[in-house]
């Protein structure tokens, strides 16, 4: 089986997640979230490649929006905060259990169309120090998917959560991302923009500033 | 901290994990899921039950429906098997990575609201088969749990999945409810019932029948 769910949100990572699964000649079924989140034009750019690189399927799934407002990402009345990066605290763009949520459909979407692989573009090293993107997080979660399918359950399948960003630094990512063509003024990191324009001053941002800084390419981050 | 989140379908076992934790002094969150499954006549029943236990809150979350149709339960071109229990197979109603995606919605919850308790009422006894209801299947995903949020990461909370029914035979799980004050007429088990009414003969009410044949006690379900 060469099938790989990827999840798509528009970024950076899961861009050049999506050009590296197709890179190795998977059968791409692509998985995007509408939650509130305040960044929802990703969803467009998650569609532009998600057809740019030829997907077999690209699925939107809308999550309750009621349901995921504890964060600045998602609730209209908490502000995203700027300037002011740290590695050193979760930081309150923070959405509870984003990611085992994401990665629950993943699961369900993977036994449906028999695809063993999923991607997913987390990293542990230029990130937001959410603690859903530790590799002992996404192993324990794997885990877990290989128990909760009737598909693994019966050995007819074996999930592996794919993470081939996880150790690499942004500008390596950017760096691999070009070299597999993507056109990264087509993606946004942003989680406050306007008009489709990065604010430039989120930890996203600043994070994905510094990455392509130091890769040497130039920033096709489209600003405000 | 003697919050606790509920998986209450409206069932007969949920149901029963919902008078257990209010027995424990849990002060209790219930959660629902719509996701269109034939049997949703089971949400008003947990609306219900959510009063009458005087939850502090009942959540009733949407799932985008196009995703989960996979399933006898939720698509209405497959019909619900009738007549043909066996516990050796996982029967069509199996809907992929159910749970995963349920616990995960939970634990998104248990966080905003700050419960370290995650009651479901799952049972390796009396049950379909389904490979989300096994001991080793919660086992991994508490630890996951405890790896994917803020909380815990900080140290600040500690997630349990509270099973309590695992291990009791279906007539035990009606036993204990009785003696809780669970009125099982307002619980419906049903997969494919008409007007709210019970089939008599998919495998989730041939499982209830027996168990009360067995319980000793009247069955108090309403049939067709």
């Amino acid at each position: 089986m060469d099938r790989a769910i990827v999840l798509l949100s528009g970024g950076l990572d899961s861009t050049t997640c999506l050009a590296l699964a197709k890179n190795e000649n998977y059968d791409i079924y692509a998985l995007s979230f509408e939650y509130g989140q305040k960044h929802s034009f990703e969803l467009e750019l998650a569609g532009f490649n998600a057809e740019k690189y030829n997907v077999i399927e690209h699925r939107i799934v809308k999550l309750d929006r009621n349901f995921f407002t504890a964060s600045s990402l998602t609730n209209a009345e908490i502000s995203v905060k700027k300037d002011c990066y740290s590695s050193l605290e979760i930081p309150d763009t923070y959405v509870p259990a984003r990611n085992t949520v994401f990665l629950s459909y993943a699961l369900a979407y993977a036994e449906s169309v028999k695809a063993e692989h999923i991607f997913i573009g987390v990293n542990s090293v230029d990130y937001s120090g959410y603690p859903d993107c530790r590799p002992e997080f996404i192993s324990a979660f794997e885990k877990t998917a290989n128990l909760a399918l009737k598909e693994t359950t019966e050995g007819n399948m074996k999930i592996k959560i794919e993470t081939p960003l996880m150790f690499l630094p942004k500008s390596d990512i950017i760096k691999l991302g070009k070299m597999l063509g993507v056109d990264y003024s087509k993606t946004i990191s942003c989680y406050d923009p306007i008009d489709g324009k990065a604010c430039g001053r989120c930890d996203s941002c600043i994070l994905r500033k510094k990455g392509f800084e130091a890769s040497g390419y130039k920033d096709e981050t489209v600003y405000v």
